[in-house]
């Protein structure tokens, strides 16, 4: 009996399994915006930094990262409550991938 | 005067400029599975391997990939002729960015 459902195919690739997580325009978007800027932002800071995204996407975005641990959703007791995103400790580890990115665009004169 | 199209922003990041190009699943999945399969393939042996992709986006991400030259339409001179695809130097030299990913994976159990 199998232990997975209908037309889901068991992932069993770790590149596959990242792609599958991040591999996502939007989601590399946010990524890098929170690794470039270094500390936590607001939902509009970011929704001006990925212009044109609509906020629609970038919050189902955001609750997807969310969801994968790979971002930390920070509610500030203020007032109004301030809401700030930044990367965990497992989204921060992706440094190797974007560095990785920016090498190989750097190099080939992407 | 703007030497940019209305809407079209210039990108000046290089991580941006990689995520442009190849940010995308289907995009990955390719150089992905030519990356791990280290011959060049046959276009059925891409659409079986990443099933369920339809012919349609496999051959439209393939023509993007060949236009971005990260990957190469070999023509085979026999009967009927054979259309083979590899990664270029280009393509092969995002093993650092995939490398990257397989060890995040693995070190988060994604």
């Amino acid at each position: 009996m199998k232990d997975v459902k209908k037309n889901e195919k068991k992932i069993e690739c770790p590149i596959e399994k990242s792609i599958s997580l991040i591999g996502s325009k939007w989601t590399l978007m946010i990524i890098r915006t929170l690794y470039l800027n270094k500390k936590p932002m607001h939902f509009n800071e970011i929704l001006k930094d990925l212009n044109p995204i609509s906020s629609k996407t970038l919050s189902s975005k955001l609750k997807e990262l969310a969801k994968s641990e790979i971002i930390v959703r920070n509610v500030i007791p203020d007032t109004p409550v301030k809401i700030q995103y930044s990367l965990t400790e497992k989204g921060k580890d992706l440094n190797g991938m974007m560095n990785a990115m920016a090498s190989w665009s750097l190099k080939w004169n992407i």
